[in-house]
């Protein structure tokens, strides 16, 4: 199976005023991921709140997205959700709609104790897209599911015939090595943590990733890279300790879904609130994490339109 | 407002082999529940994998449901899930079928760390049905809400008008004394764990509760409170402490959402499988739990049609 | 063996402005306690900042409590430690003194997970002491030791001849009544949480129980034991509502450990400060506490010396 | 303050059969740690099994690792405890009999919740041996002190005279960096965990560290830090990979402490078990163990006499 280099994006979901999704602004969005070096989106994921949209708002969502992907801009549609009916069928429309692959993560109840559960989850949805690559999105953080991925891995191996690999938001470099040697490397282990491209990079891992400050980090995510490729290991440790100071500043302000989404105001891209039960910035916050983003000189490097 | 007084069933909901909603089992089973001494049933909760159900199916429950409901046999709507627009939709749709109640439990994503984030969120959802009482179903082992339960009250009290009460289903009687005694008893505390409704009442509690053993045991957990009420300890005493022996036995299951639904076909209601992620009981399983109920008796005190 | 029928006190340990432990006040304190109604006390235990202690200072201050202890007044000393050389020694010392009994609860560190481990710690320890009875403290929050009892019932019965009881102080009335249920009240099931008394009293157990609020709040908590006795159930619930109220206000000062041991000062008996690392009260919250307890009358219904 | 280089080892502490500390293996295991290129050792701390000691016996233990200590070769002496009077004695004796220098980890009873707590509790213990550097040691899997680092760092800069850095055992990179950043560098930031040291230098990290595993392993992670200061990217990941695949064995023996002390046997120095709670490695399991090690050719790359 094809393997992902570089960093797909996952965007936030615009809403409008009234709470509505706001389908308008997606062609924008995408083709300023696309200058900024991105390779492509993972959407309805976690920070496009996936989790609070209603189905038939994932499937219109999904539908913008792909038809605003310039070429070779990769779609990724997120179908994970509590209800396993829904996410097969989410994963067969993301199939039908033309999307590059899907993913999800595990459910975040009833809360997945056993490799044999998050299997039979993967499997039911999965067959939904039989012609799509299927990434698993571990994110223990997020759903209580502290499971083993190697045994994962194990697991899916000859069951689920389009598990292509795992997006991985975990701190254990050591599993993800493990994962990421497992069988000389058949699955494609997509890297999920911003703040760590760099040293992944050096054990041999973080070919791609998934990121969620590449909304508006993008540029210098990607210049890790760029630069450890080219052999310039002060340049990629420049641009990775940027990028730790930009999520220095979002964890102030509750985190990427809800500081991070109202920095794409600041670069000049208005998405709107975030839905409940997520608690909004305050015009106070925002003026603060303004100040705390100009002090780090981040309108200087984020990226442009 | 009213409070309900005895025991609210938490039904499961029937799936076909297919792993489509069975609406057909429902009359008889809410006659059954009737004639065991239930005055309600509290519908698409955790006993009955409601998130695991698409909004559809939830629809279609609550209609039947309701349809199927003797006279004065109260159906309060479970309409929680990550979507709250979803969730104000299906309360919505609960008042316009004629529910008795609504209720919800706390999103298990994004995990609620703040009374402002849960009061919020049930605010947009009870806005749905204004005129129907509000529950918050309080489970936090299910959703990490592990939030301060007076404080919730203070919170909403003046400010969701239709908040009517909380069903607990946590061990701190502490706690549940202590929001019962909440401005004299303002509001309605459902007592929410079967294993303990002796030592409630004593604290002066238990007055109603929701039940999920009550599916197939609910004579023996009514014969609780009538006994205490006839000033019986010994009876009261002997019926929970059977109650215990019997969730004893469910425990060596999976629990009530796996084994429990199980019994219902032991005692002649076959609802079919669980849902993915849930991992079903095989038939050995199912023999050895058939004798350790045989071993307590359970078939001659359980729940009669 | 025995059972313990009334309550235990769980003193705190009086330190000196030096830092030093302070062994004057200990016989007006037992005094004090027997006066109110306590049956014994439960020493270097979790009130008693036993693990912040030498070992030197545990057993200088267990032969100040046996010399202090008036007639038929038991001395528990809790043992209990990560080093399981030093509590087997504790242990013996405790016999050699004349203690009534010994206890430990699990170590911190490293965390027990398995009944295995559990069992083997208690029976290196209970060894030191064969003629006494030994009491396991139950106490999970603490120390992450949360691990089924009625299992450790099973494992010590015909190991650890010694093995008496279990201190409970967690939640679950399921768990406590299951244990009590063990072969017909085989083992003592001491009830270790002052604000659910009441209701264990109807589900039977409670008869013996272990207090941290009992050192200022006594005469309520021992009030509630002898009015349900007497079957005035108004009154016990009286004194147990009471009780709680007592617990909330020192909720807002850090606990028992920090509140509780101030409110000593404010009833006539000064035991200095806590250990490092304990955050000390300030005089503010000192203050602030006082008019706290003034405001629900409390030293109307204290313990008196 | 000097900086520590190159990998400091964490020894396992020597038992008798009868369970008593044996002393005289220490001169022979300092020499072999020397000849594999450890730098010094870490004392008395978790793989030591420190806290299952008396004071006393750490006292001992300290004195004969500074005896047996080879020119140059550092004796950092863990004395952390529940008890920080016992503490500061260690630190204070630890000072007298020529340590190098001193550290220690949270107490994991009664849990440190606020940075304020932490750093008073180090405070007093650093007090104890005011002319040696002080670390701490961070390992909240072990004792739940999950608090902020570079929160730590602002609370000692200026408070705590001695504190020299922090050994850091725990997954995140981004935090560890952002400690490394602090003030220039201004504290020492010992790596901790052997699986993540390549990555960890990428970074700019790991330029000193502490380790469990280089008790027999510690030839190849040593050749981790020196290929890559050769530029030999291809020859470091191999040792990291490697010395994973180490651990991904012991982790099937209950970790480093009891499996990992096995191995010491195997590899020619027999320290006899662990005390308990500790779960001691059957014959069947050592037999089991051997075989793994042999599959992936430990023999030949393990640390040699």
């Amino acid at each position: 199976m094809e393997k992902i280099k570089g960093l797909i994006d996952a965007p936030f979901t615009p809403f409008l005023p009234s709470g509505e999704v706001n389908y308008e602004p997606i062609p924008r969005y995408a083709a300023m991921l696309k200058k900024n070096g991105l390779q492509g989106v993972f959407i309805n994921g976690s920070s496009g709140e996936g989790y609070m949209l209603t189905d038939e708002e994932r499937k219109k969502l999904a539908e913008a997205w792909v038809a605003a992907a310039p070429e070779g801009f990769k779609v990724i549609v997120h179908v994970g959700g509590c209800c396993v009916k829904s996410s097969r069928e989410l994963a067969s429309h993301a199939a039908a709609i033309g999307a590059w692959g899907i993913g999800a993560m595990a459910p975040p109840f009833p809360k997945i104790n056993r490799i044999e559960e998050l299997v039979k989850y993967i499997e039911e949805i999965a067959i939904g897209a039989p012609g799509l690559p299927f990434y698993y999105y571990h994110i223990p953080a997020f759903n209580g599911a502290y499971l083993p991925m190697v045994k994962l891995l194990e697991a899916v191996d000859g069951r689920v015939p389009n598990f292509a690999g795992i997006k991985y938001t975990f701190e254990s470099m050591y599993e993800y090595n493990q994962c990421r040697l497992y069988k000389d490397g058949k699955y494609d282990m997509l890297h999920g943590q911003d703040e760590t491209i760099l040293p992944c990079l050096a054990m041999g891992g973080a070919q791609g990733g998934i990121g969620g400050t590449t909304n508006y980090n993008g540029r210098e995510l990607t210049a890790i890279i760029d630069s450890w490729q080219k052999g310039d290991l002060e340049a990629a440790r420049d641009h990775q300790n940027f990028s730790q100071e930009v999520i220095n500043v979002i964890c102030h302000y509750r985190g990427n879904i809800v500081g991070g989404k109202r920095i794409m105001k600041l670069i000049g891209l208005d998405l709107g609130k975030n839905r409940t039960p997520f608690q909004n910035m305050t015009d106070e916050e925002e003026a603060s994490m303004l100040k705390e983003l100009e002090a780090i000189n981040f309108f200087e490097r984020c990226n442009k339109f």
